[in-house]
């Protein structure tokens, strides 16, 4: 049952160190401490490694990236790796640029990724290399459908295992997976797509689960995706009249806010392939 | 009717690529989404070319620039100009600093800008540099009221003539004028000032209004005066006893995301002149 | 009485120049309005002289430094400084990095500060350096609590007194000292510290009541603490069924918004030793 992973996060509060976006920064920092963890953000290349040095887990978006915080990323992630930390890449907007591609790139191969997380579009940029999709593999659809599941789960496996990380895919379907388990998760809801900022949040907080659950990475990452699937179902069922967007998303950190154990039990929904 | 423009923004789900200040950028991002457009935010020199090659529009604000950023708006300008985009300006601060008011006019002076959005002291920045009013045009007032509308009518369609693009000056009551036109709004509420970014938000839908009505330009950039200004009147019925400008800043955005066609043709209160 | 301090932000509108962290700057834009100040944000070193000229404070918050605006602070500070403005320091972090510690230090060296706000582990790094504890002084216990009440008041009036500033320690008790005279203060709920940027909140609101208040430097200072605090308790006693952080953080700064005189007045609960 995954309601024992996020119970650990609140028991064991990880420091969460965020290279992050400014757009959603203040949204990840909250659903942190919704979630029992503790965020720190820095970016400067000077502070980083002292920094990342006091957290258990560094979580890299690269949404609003410049080359400042490019040698920020690579700085902390080489020193959280020396330690031994957990460390996750959210590739925003790899192979809708090149700085982008090719950092996202930059930081698989010279890093020791805990996890990878992002759309099934920048999943296959780093798959395959420039957003183009090419050979054997490239068979992969633009989507996680119920059409596509099977060669989506076989892919997310593979490129796991290529990658030596957790797999991460979210979308309407989402995927976890490691080199020899997939989590077929269908929590969460498409009004989750009109805020900004609800895949930069699960990041943060997959980074803390996975911190707070060093034996079981894979099924951390899952609780992680499950939880916050759930919340933006939870939250919807809160919204009133005249509530849009706005509202909506502060409703989905609240409901992270007031997830225990049980309730993320009772309503995660996936099966393991 | 404006209505229709809104509808065309739905329909088409613009993707805006904001330069942007750090303050309002989470904002910008969710009315962005709430009006049906989609944002991507990047101002990295590298990245901004890609970006902006990949959308349909690019809003550029001044509001916290910096040295490295100023090289962004230059090279998604040029590059957004050279691909035919929507160009709009948001001069945030120009007469403030020398620095905010040199980039405002030079952007203007080396951009196709298709429309510039700011308050009257930031427009009367532009119209008659440095921030200090001079020559015959600068009789124009601090701020436009019933009692100086005539002058402040014809100094915004001069200036459009000008300036070659759509000007909007926003205000207790607004302007949206070109070299023939101008539109005199009168939607909105005070206490609208009293929240943070509510200018930036109007100059991020304004961009996506003016993607999705390519034929249209002036009408539409009236349709998201008029939109974000009943938006705050319908945010203002729905507060509530304790509420403060936080739950108003979010029932704005939550007003837009229920706004349609019928909503804001009902509720559009202007006149051409 | 405090209450007459929050009167004299809303009826002389102070205008604050921020240069602060892209976690919390949005909230500390919306506090700012919600109290009666009116906020700028500036970091970049070419623009932050004359955007900080017209302004009447200075709130300096080292949460996401970096190399440019370290530069930024320090010619802000400088030129604020000249014009006899007022002056925070909130060194968020101090003694997490060598950098945050270098940079709070040596702005209290540089710079003529009319307080600084922080937690009492930063604050104890400001004194003792290094974030160790050294000498004498150092048996000031890491937290202020009931039994280390008079040592943490002694540090905080000594420390002022060496520091020719304001030092408010931020916690479960609040002090808020010069040399002569130190504020105890048991406003606020433990639940706030789920929220990101409360203390970022405080000090951009403090500095308001700093500048509107320049003959009553401590009270003022004192009276934002209690606000801040009183906010917090006003706020969630507005908490609903299924409400969180985010709904908390709302509620917060829309309970500043409402306050008025007599509001604090009756809710402010502090002491002077």
């Amino acid at each position: 049952m995954l309601g024992n992973y996020i119970e650990n996060v609140r028991k064991n509060v990880p420091l969460v160190h965020n290279i992050t976006n400014y757009v959603t920064v203040n949204d990840v920092a909250n659903v942190l401490l919704a979630c029992g963890g503790s965020p720190i953000m820095s970016d400067e290349p000077e502070d980083v490694e002292d920094i990342t040095s006091i957290c258990g887990g560094l979580n890299i978006n690269i949404g609003t990236l410049n080359r400042r915080s490019i040698e920020g990323m690579y700085r902390a992630g080489h020193r959280a790796c020396e330690l031994g930390h957990v460390v996750l890449l959210d590739p925003v907007g790899a192979g809708a640029s090149a700085l982008r591609t090719n950092t996202a790139a930059g930081l698989m191969k010279e890093l020791r990724l805990t996890a990878i997380r992002g759309n099934i579009s920048e999943i296959r940029t780093l798959a395959f290399g420039s957003g183009t999709t090419r050979g054997v593999d490239a068979d992969v659809a633009d989507a996680v459908t119920e059409a596509t599941l099977d060669e989506a789960v076989r892919f997310a496996r593979d490129f796991a295992a290529k990658a030596g990380a957790i797999i991460a895919i979210t979308g309407a379907i989402d995927l976890v997976a490691d080199a020899e388990r997939c989590y077929v998760i269908r929590n969460g809801r498409p009004e989750m797509g009109g805020i900004t900022g609800t895949g930069c949040q699960l990041s943060g907080m997959m980074t803390a689960f996975l911190v707070a659950n060093p034996k079981a990475h894979l099924d951390a990452a899952a609780a992680a995706v499950c939880a916050m699937g759930l919340a933006g179902e939870i939250g919807w069922d809160r919204m009133q009249e005249g509530d849009g967007n706005s509202a909506y998303r502060g409703r989905i950190i609240d409901a992270i806010y007031n997830m225990d154990g049980a309730v993320l039990d009772a309503g995660a929904k996936y099966e393991i392939r």
